[in-house]
């Protein structure tokens, strides 16, 4: 027997922000909650999908149409309120014109460009400002969204499915299906929330996989991305039968070659992004997703691409499952490099979490450092 | 807040068994709480190291020394008492004698020779009997006595420290360290509670260890067992300097080969049992080490003799540390072994637990099926 201790508003708040998980992007996840100033809740929401209200506007909303008055109430919001007007207006009037006489947020905008202007047009509107409450929860949440603000660059988390022993397919290429239905629907979890799934030629050329997300109930696909250098994907592919997603094939041929106009008449949108080696330029790649908003980039490929993306220094955070079964030598692993002389030469990684997914283990594991942006 | 709940005598009695973890090999780990009517804790025990007494007379001895009187008390204990002149006279009698009333056991002794005599004796002498609770718990502490008694074999454990992409070492032997500190330290551990490690020829020659138990506290050292085909052991190897240790060293070649008076100088025992491909007969010398009492064996070896153990379909449990980086292609794995042609080829895993020791994830799996004797 424990008896209930109220959460704390903004803990409210970002529990409101976790269910943007699969929603928001590009935009962050982002939750609020309007509390009066004898602690009832008047109001709450979290970002919709990208051109609808913001969280702050929704929670006014809710508190509208529940009949409350939220003057001199306090907004506990996970994220800076906006100053500008893009898509929407700007949340800070918003909340200055309903008369709101405090706001708690967690942490600033990561953009360098806007960071503070938000905090600073709610003090000019006589509103007091506190900050800090649930930073590093409301960082986490969005680190694709704070590296790309940030960094310029998505935040890569590369996943694969592999034995214990560190096998993700047989020498053969057998590979269906080393872990579980139940892991398998937890990836296409962690595939809902990305911004977008990028994969390579040798992956659509073996396994010709759809790549989008079936196992958990999602209001989007995330994009679909396909290293190619050789422009190699068919235009039968499969991967280019699921509906209303957005795919992006980079190549390193000229995007005039053969084949190119094939795939454009199946939709996709094809970009030359050579670089001296003659094969896709995976930094400038990156570069070019951040542009067209990719927060969280969910690398599902083999153990080439996955490759390629550690030498280069590419990879952010690790999601592996594991299965509980040894499949032996002479197989394919994760990621096809070295082999390293030292081990200072490896890719050291923090472990976030360890848990069971159906018979297999799923890790989270992070790249030491690549989080301090 | 909860309100504390008295354990029931057969859990503290189990836990007391738990104590004997690294001191009572061979004989099983046993505890034993002896109990008033009224619900008083008169005694308690476990088994000490062999040649010492058993749970049940440590137990009767306690009560003694605290002025208890054990007439009419219920004796729980997690083992069928033993029934025979051992290097101990029988628990049976020395319960009888005390005038304990009843047993609660958890389980029979597992040897089918003897298995349901301490019953019928403490029954015949007008003791009330009660077998079952805590069998699960009391049979899993003592898998290995019960593998040697049921199978004729030792409960073969295999250890392994890799990264999370299954490397054990580099392509150029480089592997200290790839696990931390603490994950050592816990790999003594079950180095403590096994009878016997067991390594092999290439362990010895490239890393010379001493495979005795540092890191933690035991009273006894288990038994050293050596895999050497062709009696490659140099006599100056560390692992023959550990004091108070049997090391036992299985070859292919004749025990009158040269080297082998060199090993027996520095106290080593050889044993010759070669296949008929002129290696060690790994079955026959698991069954010889049964036939020692070897209960539990910790496998510490390398991927060589690790694939030939797996290959022969000897290996029970996997105990593997995974450290948190990623090494990469073209080095050592777990087991050398395959390739496989087909998934269905893999050794197949029951996963029991994942812990973090330090930095790094301990994982406990099981053979699939290999528990079922």
């Amino acid at each position: 027997m424990t008896a209930k201790v109220p959460r704390p508003f903004i803990t409210q708040a970002l529990e409101l922000a976790a269910q943007a998980l699969f929603l928001s992007s590009p935009n962050p996840r982002v939750g609020c909650v309007i509390a009066a100033p004898g602690g009832q809740v008047l109001g709450q929401g979290f970002t919709q999908q990208a051109g609808g209200p913001h969280a702050e506007v929704v929670a006014l909303r809710d508190a509208a149409a529940r009949g409350f008055d939220v003057r001199g109430a306090t907004a506990y919001v996970t994220l800076e309120p906006c100053s500008h007007h893009g898509r929407t207006g700007p949340c800070c009037d918003a909340l200055a014109q309903a008369g709101i006489a405090r706001v708690v947020a967690s942490i600033a905008d990561p953009n360098p460009l806007v960071a503070g202007q938000g905090f600073a047009r709610l003090q000019a509107a006589g509103i007091e400002v506190e900050v800090g409450p649930g930073a590093q929860q409301s960082r986490e949440l969005n680190i694709g969204f704070f590296s790309r603000m940030v960094r310029g660059l998505p935040w890569v988390r590369m996943k694969a499915a592999a034995s214990l022993d560190g096998v993700t397919a047989l020498a053969n290429g057998a590979s269906q299906w080393i872990t579980s239905p139940e892991a398998r629907a937890d990836g296409h979890a962690w595939r809902a929330r990305a911004c977008a799934v990028l994969t390579g030629t040798g992956t659509v050329l073996h396994d010709d996989p759809r790549l989008d997300v079936r196992e958990v109930a999602t209001p989007r696909q995330p994009r679909l991305v396909v290293v190619d250098s050789h422009l190699q994907t068919p235009a039968h592919a499969r991967l280019l039968d699921v509906p209303q997603r957005e795919v992006l094939i980079y190549t390193a041929a000229p995007t005039g070659a053969a084949g190119a106009a094939a795939l454009q008449a199946r939709g996709a949108a094809v970009v030359s992004l050579p670089d001296a080696q003659g094969q896709v330029d995976l930094p400038a790649l990156l570069r070019d997703l951040a542009a067209r908003g990719v927060n969280e980039l969910h690398l599902e490929a083999g153990q080439r691409l996955n490759g390629a993306f550690i030498r280069g220094g590419l990879v952010d955070e690790v999601l592996l499952y594991l299965a509980p079964v040894l499949l032996g030598s002479g197989a394919q692993g994760i990621a096809q490099w070295g082999p390293l002389t030292g081990l200072a030469q490896g890719l050291p990684l923090r472990l976030l979490g360890a848990e069971q997914r159906g018979p297999d283990l799923r890790l989270l594991a992070r790249v030491t450092g690549r989080d301090a942006f």
